[in-house]
């Protein structure tokens, strides 16, 4: 295929929005903001071999590539609108394009979010997105925003895309012993790695409410300490209150678990900030938005996130931040 | 360097701009459009070895990864804003690092164009850019505009890249003879391939005056013809009246010099139709933005882009399109 067949390819399946004056095939995408709305706009860019497998399924990829960076957009309470897909393939495979498509365009679709242009490249395979959203103006969720006493909740599971890294053989296991194929389903946490679910709604939701928010792609001791160093607070987090799927629970003694927990990447969680006196108000959105929401530490003075287990003894994690693999 | 030295070296030197209310350092940016523009988007990638030679210096690969894209803002007849850049580079050097943002923001200075914000991933060098225009809503250059009888228009000169690389030898001279590297002043013709200029104050001006443009980055033959399909109309060309700038004219015969600027790609100027009761005013425009054009051809009945020589006779070029060569 030479570019213009793959652009063409690309373009005849490409959704679009009623604010879209101008899509694919132009020199540019021309589009409609909202006079009452703030744009938000990020990129994220995957390398075959560095933030997947290298023989992960076109779809997965697909999937991956436009969810890591709308969990971008749901961290800050974006209303996801358009994107923009740069496609830097080895080769001609109609089969492994289409594939890749369904997987993109499988998860554009839950988020009516269109394609609105992108480029094509020969070269080792990455996927560059950049996505854009819509918020109402000085409501972002930043990192700045956390404030002392402040709740620190996280949304659904962590650790789960890096057991199944370690499982597949793929991770660093390092201090993570009792990874046991035979006990956990790989499928589900494998599930987790290759498509992860990108929190819009919960993020939408949050907007007003949270003082702070964002999505722990490195890892939830790195992460969290984002947000710790722009808001000038320390973090203290409740070590046995980390919430750990059935599948992660099952293949990993305490100790593994816990590592994987507190710095595993890729989960593509939220983690936010938010006051006591929200509680009532998170539990409802997190039932409205079918996203399980955890309360796993509070904002404190100092710099630092530090770990504390049930018995109050400090607990660190052997390592705070998730460094991609390579194959 | 880390991937949090990286970013924290790229934000230091970042520039701003009052419309952005959130730049590097969060999830994602926040930037204000004006409610009476619409917002103009486009990307493109540069990989090491296919759209630059390996060896180009880190400051003109900066300079060029951004002018792709201004140049397609350009072609909307879009005022640039705001840029993001996805970085992938394969080891530790800050001062190749230094170097390439002194060219990257050189430009971005040039055009008041805010970095607001990226990624790095470590990988083969490649540089994703996305960038950001706005223009009044309605107004945009768009390739399917083109009118029957429009003269057809080219900024500055053409071939001067693509005979860069035949006598770098890194280009397929195919029927390019004549090459002469002692008669050829190689650095001015590597001037064009390396630090391309967009042409963003050219195509402001042309906004209400053009009917329809775009920028030449496959060659005039081919990037025409996309105008010509989007408008469901022919072009004629007059072969001898494409400009040459003197590095060409003196290192090419005819023959070549013609083939390079039919099909040669990667010089970035504009091609642009317009009715020909707005020629004094072009030239106006011209004057204006310090940005030579010369008239090369008329829009026609029918569905190619064809030829003609000083005598009238057709004039095919041996190619019609430009492949970004490979190291």
């Amino acid at each position: 295929m030479a570019e213009f067949d793959l652009i063409e390819r690309i373009r005849s399946r490409a959704p679009s929005r009623a604010d879209v004056v101008l899509g694919i095939g132009d020199d540019a995408a021309v589009v409609r903001v909202p006079a009452d709305r703030e744009l938000v706009i990020c990129t994220d860019t995957l390398n075959a071999g560095v933030h997947f497998p290298l023989h992960t399924a076109p779809f997965d990829i697909g999937w991956k590539a436009l969810a890591v960076n709308l969990s971008d957009l749901a961290a800050m309470g974006a209303q996801p609108a358009w994107c923009t897909l740069s496609l830097s393939i080895p080769g001609d495979d109609p089969v492994w394009l289409d594939s890749f498509l369904d997987g993109f365009l499988a998860l554009a679709g839950q988020h009516a979010i269109a394609l609105i242009g992108g480029d094509t490249t020969r070269g080792p395979l990455s996927i560059g997105v950049t996505v854009h959203g819509l918020l109402e103006p000085g409501r972002a969720l930043r990192r700045s925003g956390a404030q002392l006493g402040d709740d620190i909740w996280v949304s659904c599971t962590l650790g789960d895309a890096a057991a199944a890294l370690v499982l597949m053989g793929k991770a660093d296991a390092g201090a993570i012993a009792g990874g046991d194929t035979n006990a956990s389903p790989l499928a589900e946490l494998r599930e987790r790695l290759d498509r992860p679910q990108p929190r819009v709604a919960l993020g939408l939701g949050l907007v007003g409410v949270a003082h702070a928010a964002i999505d722990i792609s490195d890892g939830l001791w790195s992460d969290l300490g984002h947000v710790c160093k722009a808001s000038g607070l320390g973090a203290v987090l409740e070590v046995d209150a980390l919430p750990a799927s059935p599948a992660l629970a099952l293949g990993f003694d305490t100790t593994a678990r816990r590592t994987l927990q507190a710095s595993g990447g890729d989960d593509y969680e939220l983690c936010f900030t938010a006051p006591a006196g929200a509680r009532a108000q998170i539990e409802a959105i997190a039932v409205q938005t079918g996203t399980p929401v955890t309360r796993i530490g509070r904002m404190v003075a100092g710099t630092q996130v530090a770990g504390v287990d049930a018995d109050d003894a400090p607990w660190v994690p052997e390592r705070t931040g998730w460094v991609h693999f390579s194959d």
